[in-house]
């Protein structure tokens, strides 16, 4: 194939860098808010509908309670997961999905669909 | 909001750990091959067509010639960049993106769309 050296809207500015860079910086909050060990088990497991802080322990194999909390709270920051109490006896804390939150289904499918054919890939190159 | 336990097609399996565990495997391949500091930056530069070694040092700022010499290596064995030598005099080395790669884009429109909206609204709380 000849080198093209056509634009991509992936980064429609050609030279401009300043351009491109926000595009990396805009990829890279993304990339932050889901990456690392934990955020994805946490939210995937609140599509599924709210949950109790012990059920979420019970439900994400290795977890500890402090990296839940940890990460709950991250989550809670940036608007992705709610935390609710409940006037029970006793206390009922529960944990769900933002509406915010749930903008990032699309990202996590499109995040999946790729994977899951990568790793196709990579097997059925062995 | 009342909590709600339906299903959701993120994970359609309620209660499948098995099933989950995978969904959250394929994400974090997607994951691995895209995060840290480099491989988006040069997805990117590649995106606007074939470059030299040289072309790329210069044009992603603040990367050394060792780190990119690494993240192109690991790029080509996940098949994402392609290596070609042309037999000119001297030799010309190019990297382009192959047509797998190329298959990134919708996820890397993706990440860019919910990381430029999320970036909005946190700098819009303040």
């Amino acid at each position: 194939m000849a080198a093209s050296k056509q634009k991509d809207d992936t980064c429609p500015t050609e030279g401009n860098h300043t351009e491109c860079g926000k595009r990396i910086m805009a990829v890279r909050d993304a990339l932050d808010i889901i990456s690392g060990k934990w955020k994805l088990p946490i939210i995937l497991a609140l599509t599924f509908g709210d949950k109790r802080f012990k059920e979420m322990e019970r439900d994400i194999h290795g977890i500890t309670a402090k990296m839940l909390s940890k990460e709950l709270k991250d989550l809670e920051l940036n608007d992705l997961v709610k935390r609710t109490v409940y006037d029970t006896m006793p206390v009922t804390v529960e944990y769900s999905l933002t509406d915010y939150g749930r903008t990032l289904k699309k990202l996590i499918i499109e995040l999946h669909t790729w994977g899951e054919q990568h790793r196709k890939r990579i097997l059925g190159r062995k």
